[in-house]
């Protein structure tokens, strides 16, 4: 029965996957209802649908073409929902912007008016080859100076919203291009292709339990892996996207409560952010609304928080170069039984392999064998599977160094338990390695969110003439948080770990971030090390 | 962007989409739950891809090659689930017997002892050419005769559980033969892909909502559309397979109770079966179970009294050729402020596309031209997508006619809505013309289904020499059904539906069903025409 010619492709049975068919479809069968909420205004599926083949039309008779990068900078709104959908529907390459930009790469270039300070002085280093721009402009940019050719509304209008678009014309096609989001400051260029992007959707939808009643708040920013995929997922469940410009617990509860939200992602510092939001900030919840957080190790204190307060946290874990997430905690029935703290610790587990993931293994990242499932041993975390990109953009070297040996090398430590879970233990490069012991900064980190003043906690590695390094702790404390010294941290890390984890030197601050929020450990460690 | 060397297919990132893969990743992750349940049975999914891994190997020892067709006879038990995993571990084409067998195709037979009394005849039939026979024994078929070379638990025993089997060369490879149910009377031999029944399940898990949590009781025959591709979709959520031999109310209200059962499939007829059940047999239900129903359309009295007893109704449409479900019918939020009757004549609407579909659209078969969405207008239902067949197995010219036009005919006739959805009318060949008018079998059916004594009804056309043709309908009363006469029936129905439409002949008796439920209009309309 293999190759019988009544059993070939044809279109009817055989369909490039790509997640514009999900927009296509939302439009035709929801296409009265709500897909996108921003501010004051509303689109339905028919009018984003109409938006985004108006915007791919346009960007075709602006001379974008098949392969061509599209660069946009912008919030969480409309403009950055339709850019999902309209450069994969002319097979042009969505290249959403976060810190860094690879500007002579970049054909066309959609930006947001709130980032006027940021885009002026690209621009005018490109000087001639400068890109076309577009400027976005919304209710909340007012005042900001315009600085494109046309403004974006302006632009779409000219689009036509009944434009037959060719899609992609291979499955594989590229899709997206994503510079991560640079913790180690080497960001590389992670591709997508249109295949990848599908079933990352669609897992994704499966795993967060999403459907056409979903009301989904945009905390988590679309540059960061276009938004692990929500972009597509919820469009393909029908769902409604709830914009959001800056992520504000006051904004955040807001939107909760207006809009019935039952779905949230965020790093683990959002979730953080809405334990500690000023109390007249936060609202009772008027539905049960799921968290999905991912990014970073949430510690198991922040998901106790969040569940006090009322929400369902699903845990996550995933790397730019998978889609994000690939792992889920999927939670137990059995764990219902156990006291608070233990279920709690088995929740802020990476957890297991998504149903799209085809290899997760924790193993030792030179001669790949998976290290024992016995909850200590570290190993790195290793996936393959076809929500994993398709490599780094003019990066043979690195890419072929992260698929090495057949396998995605995420460059995360992990230990594996007897149930198949994974637990995250550090990034390789955060490892803390103290006479001749390894010592997780998570560990740290873990213990220090439990001190009642403590808001955020990072350690990094500080270079020791006896012990080689040890563990430096950086703490931001509690608004209104009462005097404190080192030595009282020093001294509940005594109490609460193993003697050689203790931190040796505290220091006191805010710590810095990325745009998407994940603490700079290479900032921290640098000036741990110049520390005098 | 194009065709960038650092951004080619890898075996970290391009693996071809097979439900193998869910097995295996179910036993990595959710190896010690229970995946299979058959009376005194139980297999953990770690036990599950063992035995099936075991069984790819003895077919391989047995001769059983890439290509090949292996057969299987066999009621809804853990044989039938881990020959869905292991014929396709090794490139072999498994095909769930329903009634006709195209034997000379096949090369190897796993049939179940229950069928002792079908399997004996054929295979005598076929004389030197008898294919390998496995015959599948277990506690319930215990004093039939055996009739193959070896039973089951020992041709698996004779395999390795460790064995490294190949998986697909390519995800179009063909993973499954089912022969269509047969209500035409011409069965056609549809073939299915690797791909195609990856995307399906994962498409019917989520428009379903199956989780690791899902008990499913195995209520819909595994070899009707592989099971609607839950063989698959159960295995790709974690969920549990609750077997179960026989249909019948009793055992599947005990196993719902026992099991705490969340989701079944079903025929309308199966449910009709449950709303019918003896007094004694129903239980309340320990947890909301949902039903999804589908393969023919449920009068809206069958929903509403589903509902009645607690089960939450998924309406779903589909075809063979469709891996099952290609529509649902979603829950609107609005649809809870609606009177009762208008709300489960909603729910018994065929719904939208779901997510997997690529077009769904309502037009006219010769033209392809979409109708109007009134609501009223008839057309042919047509898809296009990934969850389609491949073909009909040495049948180009039917497969041609199936996808004229770049479109799968699905032969059902329906009235398109305003609101997107679909309502089936009729398969055209079971619409009755009389004096030019069209009559639905299935509008009156819904009226006939509504009479307090009625518990079956089927219409078909009769020839009349006057109007061209008349509804004749066939009419099975509720057990205990006091005295009732074809004019009772005929009153009833004028007083509920347009004159031209009541049936002028009522004839009551048992209906005539095939093996997975469906009523045979084509013997009911021989009866009819024989009528004197």
């Amino acid at each position: 029965m293999i190759d019988r010619p009544e059993l070939r492709k044809r279109s009817a049975n055989f369909v490039p996957l790509s997640p514009v068919s999900f927009l296509a479809r939302a439009a035709q069968f929801f296409g009265d209802r709500v897909a996108i909420l921003h501010g004051e205004r509303r689109f339905t599926y028919r009018q984003f649908y109409a938006r985004a083949r108006q915007l791919a039309h346009a960007l075709t008779k602006a001379g974008v073409k098949r392969g061509d990068t599209v660069a946009i900078l912008a919030a969480n709104t409309p403009a950055m929902l339709e850019a999902h959908f309209a450069a994969p529907m002319i097979g042009a390459v969505l290249n959403p912007i976060n810190i860094r930009l690879d500007a002579p790469l970049i054909a066309f270039w959609l930006a947001d008016r709130e980032f006027h300070a940021t885009i002026a002085p690209a621009l005018a280093l490109l000087g001639s080859k400068r890109p076309i721009v577009i400027d976005i402009a919304d209710a909340e940019t007012e005042g900001a100076p315009n600085f494109g050719e046309v403004e974006y509304e302006d632009f779409i209008a000219s689009g036509d919203a009944a434009f037959a678009y060719a899609g992609p014309e291979d499955e594989w096609d590229s899709i997206c291009l994503l510079y991560t989001s640079g913790t180690t400051g080497n960001p590389k260029g992670v591709v997508y292709s249109h295949r990848g992007a599908y079933l990352a959707a669609l897992g994704n939808a499966l795993t967060f339990k999403l459907d056409h009643e979903s009301r989904y708040l945009w905390t988590l920013p679309m540059f960061h892996c276009s938004g692990w995929t929500f972009t597509w997922g919820v469009t393909a469940t029908g769902g409604t996207h709830v914009c959001l410009r800056r992520v504000e617990p006051r904004r955040i509860f807001d939107a909760i409560v207006a809009h019935r939200i039952t779905h949230i992602c965020g790093a683990p510092i959002v979730l953080n952010m809405l334990v500690h939001a000023p109390a007249d900030a936060k609202h009772p919840l008027p539905v049960r609304t799921k968290v999905a957080t991912g990014g970073a190790a949430p510690p198991a204190i922040v998901i106790q928080r969040m569940e006090a307060m009322g929400f369902e946290v699903l845990h996550l874990y995933g790397t730019t170069e998978s889609y994000g997430p690939s792992t889920y905690c999927a939670p137990m029935p059995e764990w219902q039984a156990l006291p608070e703290d233990d279920r709690y610790a088995l929740m802020a587990r990476q957890g297991i392999a998504n149903a799209l993931i085809e290899h997760l293994m924790v193993a030792d990242p030179h001669t790949l064998q998976p290290v024992p499932r016995d909850g200590v041993t570290m190993g790195e975390i290793m996936v393959t599977g076809n929500t994993l990109m398709k490599g780094y953009l003019k990066n043979e070297a690195e890419t072929d160094e992260a698929f090495a040996g057949g396998f995605y090398h995420s460059g995360d430590l992990a230990a594996w338990h007897g149930d198949g879970s994974i637990e995250v233990k550090d990034r390789s490069k955060d490892i803390i390695i103290s006479g001749g012991e390894n010592i997780s900064s998570l560990e740290v980190e873990e213990v220090l969110y439990r001190h009642p003043q403590v808001m955020e906690a990072a350690v990094v590695a500080r270079f020791d003439e006896k012990w080689g390094e040890h563990p430096c702790a950086f703490v931001a404390l509690k608004p209104g948080s009462g005097p404190i010294t080192a030595d009282d941290i020093i001294a509940f890390c005594r109490a609460n770990m193993a003697h050689f984890k203790v931190p040796r030197t505290v220091i006191f601050g805010e710590l810095p971030k990325t745009s998407t929020g994940k603490i700079q450990k290479f900032v921290l460690r640098d000036k741990a090390n110049a520390l005098k």
